[in-house]
Protein backbone atom coordinates (compact mmCIF):
# COMPACT_ATOMS: atom_id res chain seq x y z
CA UNK A 1 0.00 0.00 0.00
CA UNK A 2 1.17 3.76 -1.29
CA UNK A 3 1.14 5.51 2.42
CA UNK A 4 1.45 9.10 2.46
CA UNK A 5 2.57 11.54 5.54
CA UNK A 6 2.09 14.73 5.78
CA UNK A 7 4.42 17.16 7.84
CA UNK A 8 2.04 20.01 8.62
CA UNK A 9 3.24 23.76 9.76
CA UNK A 10 2.47 24.25 12.97
CA UNK A 11 1.77 27.76 11.88
CA UNK A 12 -1.57 27.48 10.18
CA UNK A 13 -4.29 29.25 11.91
CA UNK A 14 -6.59 27.08 13.74
CA UNK A 15 -9.80 27.43 11.76
CA UNK A 16 -7.79 26.84 8.98
CA UNK A 17 -5.95 23.33 10.05
CA UNK A 18 -9.09 20.89 8.82
CA UNK A 19 -9.30 22.54 5.76
CA UNK A 20 -5.15 21.98 5.08
CA UNK A 21 -6.13 18.09 6.49
CA UNK A 22 -8.71 17.86 3.96
CA UNK A 23 -6.35 19.38 0.89
CA UNK A 24 -3.30 17.02 2.36
CA UNK A 25 -5.93 14.04 2.29
CA UNK A 26 -7.30 15.10 -1.40
CA UNK A 27 -3.36 15.01 -2.58
CA UNK A 28 -2.81 11.69 -0.77
CA UNK A 29 -5.60 10.12 -2.75
CA UNK A 30 -4.36 11.87 -6.06
CA UNK A 31 -1.40 10.36 -5.49
CA UNK A 32 -2.57 6.72 -4.92
CA UNK A 33 -1.68 6.56 -1.67
CA UNK A 34 -4.62 4.33 0.50
CA UNK A 35 -3.72 6.30 3.78
CA UNK A 36 -2.31 9.65 5.05
CA UNK A 37 -0.92 10.22 8.35
CA UNK A 38 -1.18 13.78 10.30
CA UNK A 39 0.77 14.87 13.50
CA UNK A 40 -0.28 14.90 16.84
CA UNK A 41 -3.54 17.11 17.70
CA UNK A 42 -3.24 18.59 14.11
CA UNK A 43 -6.37 19.61 13.94
CA UNK A 44 -6.47 21.90 16.99
CA UNK A 45 -2.90 22.61 17.08
CA UNK A 46 -0.57 21.30 19.53
CA UNK A 47 0.46 24.28 21.37
CA UNK A 48 -2.60 26.11 22.47
CA UNK A 49 -2.75 25.12 26.17
CA UNK A 50 -5.37 24.88 28.15
CA UNK A 51 -7.99 25.79 25.78
CA UNK A 52 -7.61 22.94 24.17
CA UNK A 53 -9.68 21.50 26.34
CA UNK A 54 -12.63 23.90 25.07
CA UNK A 55 -11.77 22.61 21.53
CA UNK A 56 -11.59 19.01 22.18
CA UNK A 57 -14.29 17.14 20.34
CA UNK A 58 -16.23 13.94 20.81
CA UNK A 59 -14.60 10.86 18.49
CA UNK A 60 -18.08 11.44 16.60
CA UNK A 61 -17.85 15.01 16.70
CA UNK A 62 -17.54 17.44 13.54
CA UNK A 63 -14.04 17.08 12.64
CA UNK A 64 -14.84 13.20 12.47
CA UNK A 65 -18.02 14.29 10.58
CA UNK A 66 -16.37 16.57 7.93
CA UNK A 67 -13.21 13.81 7.40
CA UNK A 68 -14.61 10.47 6.46
CA UNK A 69 -16.87 12.31 3.89
CA UNK A 70 -13.44 12.51 2.20
CA UNK A 71 -12.31 9.73 2.97
CA UNK A 72 -15.61 8.13 1.92
CA UNK A 73 -14.87 10.28 -1.49
CA UNK A 74 -11.32 9.46 -1.84
CA UNK A 75 -10.99 5.99 -0.67
CA UNK A 76 -8.32 6.93 1.00
CA UNK A 77 -7.95 5.90 5.15
CA UNK A 78 -6.79 8.98 7.53
CA UNK A 79 -4.89 8.67 10.68
CA UNK A 80 -4.90 12.31 12.25
CA UNK A 81 -4.40 13.44 15.82
CA UNK A 82 -7.07 15.75 17.62
CA UNK A 83 -8.03 16.74 21.63
CA UNK A 84 -10.51 14.22 22.45
CA UNK A 85 -13.67 15.09 24.56
CA UNK A 86 -15.16 11.82 26.56
CA UNK A 87 -17.20 13.43 29.21
CA UNK A 88 -15.01 15.33 31.63
CA UNK A 89 -11.86 13.75 30.55
CA UNK A 90 -10.10 14.89 27.64
CA UNK A 91 -7.37 12.58 25.73
CA UNK A 92 -4.84 13.59 23.26
CA UNK A 93 -5.92 10.95 20.51
CA UNK A 94 -6.07 9.87 17.45
CA UNK A 95 -9.01 9.19 14.69
CA UNK A 96 -8.77 6.43 12.49
CA UNK A 97 -10.89 6.53 9.49
CA UNK A 98 -11.21 4.02 7.05
CA UNK A 99 -13.68 3.94 3.42
CA UNK A 100 -16.86 1.85 4.63
CA UNK A 101 -19.75 -0.01 2.74
CA UNK A 102 -23.49 1.57 3.61
CA UNK A 103 -23.34 4.01 6.72
CA UNK A 104 -20.42 4.94 7.82
CA UNK A 105 -19.98 4.15 11.73
CA UNK A 106 -21.47 6.88 13.98
CA UNK A 107 -18.31 6.81 16.37
CA UNK A 108 -14.74 6.20 14.41
CA UNK A 109 -11.89 4.34 15.85
CA UNK A 110 -9.86 6.39 18.08
CA UNK A 111 -6.58 5.44 19.88
CA UNK A 112 -5.60 7.39 23.16
CA UNK A 113 -2.08 8.46 24.20
CA UNK A 114 -0.50 6.32 26.72
CA UNK A 115 2.57 8.18 27.51
CA UNK A 116 1.26 12.19 28.41
CA UNK A 117 4.96 14.25 28.33
CA UNK A 118 5.70 17.14 30.45
CA UNK A 119 3.39 19.42 32.67
CA UNK A 120 2.31 20.43 29.43
CA UNK A 121 0.31 17.85 28.35
CA UNK A 122 -0.51 16.59 31.93
CA UNK A 123 -2.04 19.92 32.99
CA UNK A 124 -4.79 19.35 29.86
CA UNK A 125 -4.87 15.94 29.06
CA UNK A 126 -5.61 12.23 30.94
CA UNK A 127 -4.08 9.12 30.20
CA UNK A 128 -5.68 5.37 30.68
CA UNK A 129 -2.64 3.72 29.94
CA UNK A 130 -1.18 1.74 27.33
CA UNK A 131 -3.64 -0.18 24.73
CA UNK A 132 -3.13 -1.93 21.71
CA UNK A 133 -5.07 -0.36 19.60
CA UNK A 134 -4.83 -1.55 15.54
CA UNK A 135 -6.99 -1.41 12.31
CA UNK A 136 -6.81 -3.88 9.39
CA UNK A 137 -6.84 -1.70 5.75
CA UNK A 138 -5.78 -3.09 2.36
CA UNK A 139 -4.14 -6.41 3.29
CA UNK A 140 -1.88 -4.51 6.23
CA UNK A 141 -2.25 -5.14 10.20
CA UNK A 142 -1.91 -0.89 11.56
CA UNK A 143 -1.17 -0.12 14.99
CA UNK A 144 -1.31 3.51 16.19
CA UNK A 145 0.64 5.30 19.03
CA UNK A 146 1.54 8.74 19.88
CA UNK A 147 4.55 11.21 19.85
CA UNK A 148 6.25 10.02 23.32
CA UNK A 149 4.73 7.02 23.20
CA UNK A 150 7.29 5.94 20.64
CA UNK A 151 10.33 6.49 22.69
CA UNK A 152 8.98 3.99 25.17
CA UNK A 153 10.10 0.45 23.54
CA UNK A 154 7.22 -1.54 25.29
CA UNK A 155 4.64 0.10 23.21
CA UNK A 156 5.60 -0.63 20.04
CA UNK A 157 6.50 -3.86 20.48
CA UNK A 158 3.07 -4.58 21.82
CA UNK A 159 1.33 -3.48 18.76
CA UNK A 160 4.27 -5.78 16.89
CA UNK A 161 3.53 -8.69 18.44
CA UNK A 162 -0.37 -8.16 18.40
CA UNK A 163 1.15 -8.92 14.74
CA UNK A 164 1.53 -5.17 13.51
CA UNK A 165 2.79 -4.65 9.73
CA UNK A 166 3.17 -1.25 10.29
CA UNK A 167 3.10 1.68 13.35
CA UNK A 168 1.55 5.35 12.52
CA UNK A 169 2.60 7.87 14.57
CA UNK A 170 0.97 11.54 14.64
CA UNK A 171 3.61 13.52 16.73
CA UNK A 172 4.58 16.59 18.19
CA UNK A 173 8.44 16.15 18.61
CA UNK A 174 10.12 19.63 19.83
CA UNK A 175 13.15 20.67 18.09
CA UNK A 176 16.02 20.12 19.98
CA UNK A 177 18.88 17.64 20.89
CA UNK A 178 16.99 15.25 22.47
CA UNK A 179 14.46 16.03 19.53
CA UNK A 180 16.72 15.26 16.64
CA UNK A 181 18.20 12.02 17.99
CA UNK A 182 14.81 10.98 18.15
CA UNK A 183 14.39 11.50 15.09
CA UNK A 184 16.94 10.18 13.62
CA UNK A 185 18.57 7.62 15.79
CA UNK A 186 15.45 6.20 17.81
CA UNK A 187 12.52 5.49 15.33
CA UNK A 188 14.53 3.67 12.77
CA UNK A 189 15.61 1.71 15.62
CA UNK A 190 12.01 1.02 16.17
CA UNK A 191 11.47 -0.03 13.02
CA UNK A 192 14.78 -2.81 12.98
CA UNK A 193 13.81 -4.02 16.41
CA UNK A 194 10.32 -5.40 15.85
CA UNK A 195 11.11 -5.56 12.16
CA UNK A 196 8.22 -3.81 11.26
CA UNK A 197 7.29 -0.22 8.92
CA UNK A 198 7.24 3.05 11.24
CA UNK A 199 5.18 6.38 9.93
CA UNK A 200 6.29 9.34 12.05
CA UNK A 201 4.26 12.18 11.22
CA UNK A 202 5.25 15.70 13.14
CA UNK A 203 5.06 19.17 12.46
CA UNK A 204 7.35 21.67 11.71
CA UNK A 205 7.92 25.33 12.61
CA UNK A 206 6.55 27.02 15.67
CA UNK A 207 3.14 27.55 17.10
CA UNK A 208 2.22 29.64 20.54
CA UNK A 209 4.40 27.74 22.39
CA UNK A 210 6.73 24.94 20.66
CA UNK A 211 8.99 24.51 18.13
CA UNK A 212 9.07 21.83 16.48
CA UNK A 213 11.53 19.45 15.18
CA UNK A 214 10.29 18.35 11.82
CA UNK A 215 12.14 15.31 10.07
CA UNK A 216 9.19 13.48 9.14
CA UNK A 217 10.22 10.05 8.27
CA UNK A 218 8.66 6.33 6.93
CA UNK A 219 11.43 3.71 7.89
CA UNK A 220 11.37 -0.13 6.23
CA UNK A 221 11.65 -3.12 8.74
CA UNK A 222 15.71 -2.83 8.05
CA UNK A 223 16.32 0.49 9.42
CA UNK A 224 16.31 1.90 6.22
CA UNK A 225 14.48 5.43 6.54
CA UNK A 226 12.83 5.37 2.67
CA UNK A 227 11.05 8.78 2.95
CA UNK A 228 12.15 11.95 5.35
CA UNK A 229 11.40 15.36 5.52
CA UNK A 230 13.24 18.38 6.06
CA UNK A 231 13.68 20.32 9.96
CA UNK A 232 11.76 22.81 9.13
CA UNK A 233 9.89 22.75 5.73
CA UNK A 234 5.86 21.72 5.28
CA UNK A 235 5.82 18.58 3.26
CA UNK A 236 3.98 15.71 1.97
CA UNK A 237 5.93 11.70 2.04
CA UNK A 238 4.97 8.83 -0.02
CA UNK A 239 6.52 5.81 0.52
CA UNK A 240 5.44 1.64 -0.32
CA UNK A 241 4.76 -0.39 2.49
CA UNK A 242 5.42 -3.79 1.87
CA UNK A 243 6.07 -6.77 4.06
CA UNK A 244 6.84 -9.26 2.41
CA UNK A 245 9.33 -7.65 0.78
CA UNK A 246 11.31 -7.63 3.76
CA UNK A 247 11.13 -11.00 5.07
CA UNK A 248 14.36 -11.89 4.95
CA UNK A 249 14.88 -8.75 7.50
CA UNK A 250 12.77 -10.91 9.74
CA UNK A 251 15.06 -14.60 8.96
CA UNK A 252 18.05 -12.18 10.02
CA UNK A 253 16.75 -10.54 13.02
CA UNK A 254 14.43 -13.10 14.30
CA UNK A 255 13.44 -9.97 17.13
CA UNK A 256 9.56 -11.01 17.50
CA UNK A 257 9.85 -14.52 17.28
CA UNK A 258 12.56 -14.86 19.95
CA UNK A 259 11.03 -12.51 22.09
CA UNK A 260 7.67 -14.44 22.21
CA UNK A 261 9.87 -17.63 22.91
CA UNK A 262 11.26 -16.72 25.74
CA UNK A 263 9.82 -15.93 29.41
CA UNK A 264 10.31 -12.62 30.62
CA UNK B 1 34.82 5.47 37.38
CA UNK B 2 37.29 5.38 34.36
CA UNK B 3 37.01 2.38 32.23
CA UNK B 4 38.22 0.67 29.52
CA UNK B 5 36.88 -1.43 26.71
CA UNK B 6 39.45 -3.78 24.61
CA UNK B 7 38.26 -4.48 21.40
CA UNK B 8 40.26 -7.86 20.57
CA UNK B 9 41.52 -9.20 17.46
CA UNK B 10 39.37 -12.14 16.51
CA UNK B 11 42.87 -13.69 15.20
CA UNK B 12 44.71 -14.01 18.24
CA UNK B 13 45.80 -17.69 18.45
CA UNK B 14 43.70 -19.68 21.20
CA UNK B 15 46.40 -20.06 23.71
CA UNK B 16 47.54 -16.44 23.72
CA UNK B 17 43.86 -15.29 24.48
CA UNK B 18 44.87 -15.27 28.10
CA UNK B 19 47.66 -13.52 27.85
CA UNK B 20 45.98 -10.97 25.28
CA UNK B 21 43.27 -10.07 28.22
CA UNK B 22 46.18 -10.20 30.90
CA UNK B 23 47.85 -7.57 28.81
CA UNK B 24 45.02 -5.62 28.34
CA UNK B 25 43.97 -5.46 32.02
CA UNK B 26 47.70 -4.42 33.07
CA UNK B 27 46.96 -1.42 30.52
CA UNK B 28 43.36 -0.84 31.79
CA UNK B 29 45.07 -0.61 35.20
CA UNK B 30 48.08 1.49 34.42
CA UNK B 31 45.57 3.94 32.70
CA UNK B 32 43.94 4.42 35.66
CA UNK B 33 41.12 2.76 34.78
CA UNK B 34 38.53 0.89 37.75
CA UNK B 35 37.02 -1.97 34.95
CA UNK B 36 38.21 -3.25 31.90
CA UNK B 37 35.58 -4.86 29.55
CA UNK B 38 36.29 -7.89 26.97
CA UNK B 39 34.62 -9.74 24.11
CA UNK B 40 32.04 -12.50 23.99
CA UNK B 41 33.98 -15.46 24.12
CA UNK B 42 36.96 -13.53 24.36
CA UNK B 43 39.21 -16.46 26.01
CA UNK B 44 38.62 -19.18 23.77
CA UNK B 45 38.07 -17.45 20.63
CA UNK B 46 34.15 -16.77 18.86
CA UNK B 47 33.90 -18.93 16.00
CA UNK B 48 35.75 -22.21 17.06
CA UNK B 49 32.83 -24.06 16.66
CA UNK B 50 32.10 -27.42 18.38
CA UNK B 51 35.23 -27.40 19.90
CA UNK B 52 34.09 -25.02 22.41
CA UNK B 53 32.04 -27.18 24.02
CA UNK B 54 35.51 -29.05 25.21
CA UNK B 55 37.35 -25.79 26.09
CA UNK B 56 34.63 -24.58 28.15
CA UNK B 57 35.50 -23.87 31.87
CA UNK B 58 33.81 -23.64 35.05
CA UNK B 59 33.16 -20.35 36.71
CA UNK B 60 35.99 -21.06 39.04
CA UNK B 61 38.06 -22.46 36.63
CA UNK B 62 41.55 -21.82 35.33
CA UNK B 63 40.81 -18.62 33.55
CA UNK B 64 39.05 -16.82 36.07
CA UNK B 65 41.81 -18.18 39.00
CA UNK B 66 44.74 -17.17 36.55
CA UNK B 67 43.09 -13.40 35.99
CA UNK B 68 41.90 -13.00 39.44
CA UNK B 69 45.28 -12.94 40.80
CA UNK B 70 45.70 -10.05 38.03
CA UNK B 71 42.93 -8.36 39.05
CA UNK B 72 43.81 -8.49 43.01
CA UNK B 73 47.57 -7.26 42.03
CA UNK B 74 45.93 -4.40 40.06
CA UNK B 75 43.08 -3.36 41.43
CA UNK B 76 40.98 -3.21 38.30
CA UNK B 77 37.83 -4.84 38.11
CA UNK B 78 37.44 -7.35 34.60
CA UNK B 79 34.11 -8.65 32.85
CA UNK B 80 35.08 -11.04 30.12
CA UNK B 81 33.61 -13.64 27.71
CA UNK B 82 34.32 -17.09 28.05
CA UNK B 83 32.36 -20.46 27.24
CA UNK B 84 31.14 -21.77 30.55
CA UNK B 85 30.76 -25.54 31.45
CA UNK B 86 28.39 -26.18 34.37
CA UNK B 87 27.92 -30.05 34.17
CA UNK B 88 27.23 -31.00 30.92
CA UNK B 89 25.91 -27.87 29.98
CA UNK B 90 27.68 -25.02 27.98
CA UNK B 91 26.90 -21.66 28.60
CA UNK B 92 28.44 -18.21 26.72
CA UNK B 93 28.65 -16.39 30.14
CA UNK B 94 30.87 -13.60 31.03
CA UNK B 95 33.12 -13.96 34.18
CA UNK B 96 33.37 -10.56 36.74
CA UNK B 97 36.26 -10.10 38.40
CA UNK B 98 36.53 -8.13 41.58
CA UNK B 99 38.97 -7.03 43.16
CA UNK B 100 38.10 -8.30 47.15
CA UNK B 101 39.78 -7.81 50.22
CA UNK B 102 41.10 -11.42 52.13
CA UNK B 103 40.17 -14.97 50.16
CA UNK B 104 39.11 -14.24 47.07
CA UNK B 105 35.90 -16.32 46.36
CA UNK B 106 36.28 -19.98 44.49
CA UNK B 107 33.15 -19.41 42.27
CA UNK B 108 33.18 -15.68 40.81
CA UNK B 109 30.35 -14.03 39.79
CA UNK B 110 28.74 -15.06 35.74
CA UNK B 111 26.36 -13.82 33.87
CA UNK B 112 24.89 -16.06 31.21
CA UNK B 113 23.46 -15.03 27.72
CA UNK B 114 20.07 -15.36 27.55
CA UNK B 115 19.18 -14.56 23.61
CA UNK B 116 21.39 -16.85 21.61
CA UNK B 117 21.54 -16.38 18.42
CA UNK B 118 21.51 -18.64 15.45
CA UNK B 119 22.06 -22.01 14.52
CA UNK B 120 25.68 -21.93 15.44
CA UNK B 121 25.42 -20.58 19.17
CA UNK B 122 22.45 -22.95 19.66
CA UNK B 123 23.79 -25.67 18.44
CA UNK B 124 26.68 -25.49 21.14
CA UNK B 125 25.80 -23.74 23.56
CA UNK B 126 22.52 -23.75 26.14
CA UNK B 127 20.19 -20.73 27.76
CA UNK B 128 18.84 -20.81 30.95
CA UNK B 129 16.90 -17.49 29.78
CA UNK B 130 16.73 -13.98 30.99
CA UNK B 131 18.02 -12.54 34.46
CA UNK B 132 19.46 -9.90 35.82
CA UNK B 133 23.54 -9.91 37.05
CA UNK B 134 24.77 -6.98 38.70
CA UNK B 135 27.74 -5.88 40.69
CA UNK B 136 28.77 -3.14 42.30
CA UNK B 137 32.09 -1.37 41.93
CA UNK B 138 33.26 1.87 42.85
CA UNK B 139 30.16 3.26 43.99
CA UNK B 140 28.72 2.08 40.62
CA UNK B 141 25.84 -0.43 39.89
CA UNK B 142 27.12 -2.52 36.84
CA UNK B 143 25.12 -4.61 34.69
CA UNK B 144 25.87 -7.01 32.09
CA UNK B 145 24.51 -8.46 28.85
CA UNK B 146 26.31 -10.52 26.01
CA UNK B 147 25.79 -9.19 22.52
CA UNK B 148 22.44 -10.14 21.36
CA UNK B 149 20.48 -9.82 24.42
CA UNK B 150 21.02 -6.05 24.12
CA UNK B 151 19.15 -6.09 20.74
CA UNK B 152 15.94 -6.73 22.49
CA UNK B 153 15.16 -3.72 24.08
CA UNK B 154 13.68 -5.75 27.05
CA UNK B 155 17.10 -7.27 28.75
CA UNK B 156 18.16 -4.25 29.54
CA UNK B 157 15.71 -2.31 30.26
CA UNK B 158 14.91 -4.95 33.17
CA UNK B 159 18.81 -4.04 34.42
CA UNK B 160 17.76 -0.20 34.20
CA UNK B 161 14.65 -0.73 36.07
CA UNK B 162 16.80 -2.46 38.88
CA UNK B 163 19.01 0.09 39.06
CA UNK B 164 22.15 -0.24 36.57
CA UNK B 165 23.79 2.68 36.06
CA UNK B 166 25.70 1.12 33.04
CA UNK B 167 25.34 -2.09 31.16
CA UNK B 168 28.64 -3.68 30.10
CA UNK B 169 28.30 -5.90 26.89
CA UNK B 170 30.69 -8.29 25.74
CA UNK B 171 29.94 -8.84 22.26
CA UNK B 172 30.75 -10.67 18.82
CA UNK B 173 28.99 -8.29 16.40
CA UNK B 174 29.62 -9.94 12.83
CA UNK B 175 30.05 -7.42 9.76
CA UNK B 176 27.64 -6.40 7.68
CA UNK B 177 24.85 -3.93 7.11
CA UNK B 178 22.55 -5.48 10.19
CA UNK B 179 26.01 -5.05 12.25
CA UNK B 180 26.86 -1.47 11.40
CA UNK B 181 23.21 -0.67 12.06
CA UNK B 182 23.57 -2.16 15.45
CA UNK B 183 26.79 -0.46 16.25
CA UNK B 184 25.91 2.57 15.32
CA UNK B 185 21.95 2.82 15.33
CA UNK B 186 20.74 0.57 18.33
CA UNK B 187 23.44 0.72 21.16
CA UNK B 188 23.37 4.94 21.42
CA UNK B 189 19.41 3.94 21.44
CA UNK B 190 19.31 1.95 24.21
CA UNK B 191 21.52 3.91 26.15
CA UNK B 192 18.98 6.94 25.80
CA UNK B 193 15.66 5.24 26.15
CA UNK B 194 17.46 4.28 29.96
CA UNK B 195 19.51 7.14 30.72
CA UNK B 196 22.42 5.32 31.45
CA UNK B 197 25.55 4.41 30.11
CA UNK B 198 26.55 1.00 27.85
CA UNK B 199 30.01 -0.21 27.05
CA UNK B 200 30.06 -2.36 23.70
CA UNK B 201 33.16 -4.36 23.83
CA UNK B 202 33.39 -6.53 20.28
CA UNK B 203 36.05 -8.35 18.07
CA UNK B 204 37.43 -6.82 15.38
CA UNK B 205 39.06 -9.07 12.28
CA UNK B 206 38.49 -12.54 11.15
CA UNK B 207 38.11 -15.78 12.97
CA UNK B 208 38.16 -19.36 11.51
CA UNK B 209 34.12 -18.62 10.52
CA UNK B 210 33.61 -15.47 11.26
CA UNK B 211 34.23 -11.45 10.09
CA UNK B 212 33.35 -9.29 13.08
CA UNK B 213 32.15 -5.11 12.66
CA UNK B 214 34.52 -3.99 15.70
CA UNK B 215 32.75 -0.19 15.77
CA UNK B 216 33.42 -0.85 19.92
CA UNK B 217 32.04 1.66 21.72
CA UNK B 218 31.38 3.71 25.29
CA UNK B 219 28.09 5.04 25.06
CA UNK B 220 26.85 8.30 28.13
CA UNK B 221 22.55 8.57 29.15
CA UNK B 222 22.27 11.61 26.38
CA UNK B 223 23.12 8.80 23.35
CA UNK B 224 26.57 10.63 22.63
CA UNK B 225 29.20 8.30 22.30
CA UNK B 226 31.77 8.68 23.71
CA UNK B 227 34.91 6.29 22.90
CA UNK B 228 34.58 4.47 19.54
CA UNK B 229 36.68 2.41 17.64
CA UNK B 230 37.32 1.38 14.00
CA UNK B 231 35.52 -1.44 12.46
CA UNK B 232 38.87 -3.22 11.79
CA UNK B 233 42.03 -2.31 14.22
CA UNK B 234 42.33 -3.45 17.57
CA UNK B 235 41.88 -1.15 19.91
CA UNK B 236 41.68 -0.12 23.55
CA UNK B 237 39.25 2.67 24.59
CA UNK B 238 38.62 4.54 27.68
CA UNK B 239 35.61 6.95 28.86
CA UNK B 240 34.82 8.21 32.53
CA UNK B 241 31.46 6.58 33.94
CA UNK B 242 29.93 9.65 35.82
CA UNK B 243 26.06 9.02 36.26
CA UNK B 244 25.76 12.12 37.83
CA UNK B 245 27.05 14.23 35.08
CA UNK B 246 23.75 13.39 33.24
CA UNK B 247 21.03 13.95 35.76
CA UNK B 248 19.56 16.25 33.70
CA UNK B 249 18.93 13.86 30.67
CA UNK B 250 16.96 11.61 33.40
CA UNK B 251 14.82 15.26 33.73
CA UNK B 252 14.28 15.70 30.18
CA UNK B 253 13.52 12.13 28.82
CA UNK B 254 12.16 10.59 32.23
CA UNK B 255 11.88 7.24 30.03
CA UNK B 256 12.63 4.52 33.45
CA UNK B 257 10.80 6.84 35.79
CA UNK B 258 7.60 7.03 33.46
CA UNK B 259 7.36 3.18 32.44
CA UNK B 260 7.88 2.22 35.84
CA UNK B 261 4.77 4.40 36.77
CA UNK B 262 2.74 2.97 33.99
CA UNK B 263 1.16 -0.54 34.42
CA UNK B 264 2.25 -2.44 31.35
Amino acid sequence: MKTALYQMPAGIAPDARADAIETALREAAAAGAGLLVAPELALSGYGRGPVLRDLAQQAGGAWSGRLQKVVQETGTALVAGFPERAGHTCYISAMILRPVEGNTPATPQVYRKAMLYGDYEKGIFASDGPSAVLFSWQGLKIGVLICFDIEFPENIRRLAIAGADVVVVPTALPAGASGAFTATQMIPVRAFENGIFVVYANHCGTDERFTFQGMSSITAPDGTVIASASADTADMLFADIDPAAYDHVRKVNPYLKDITETAQ
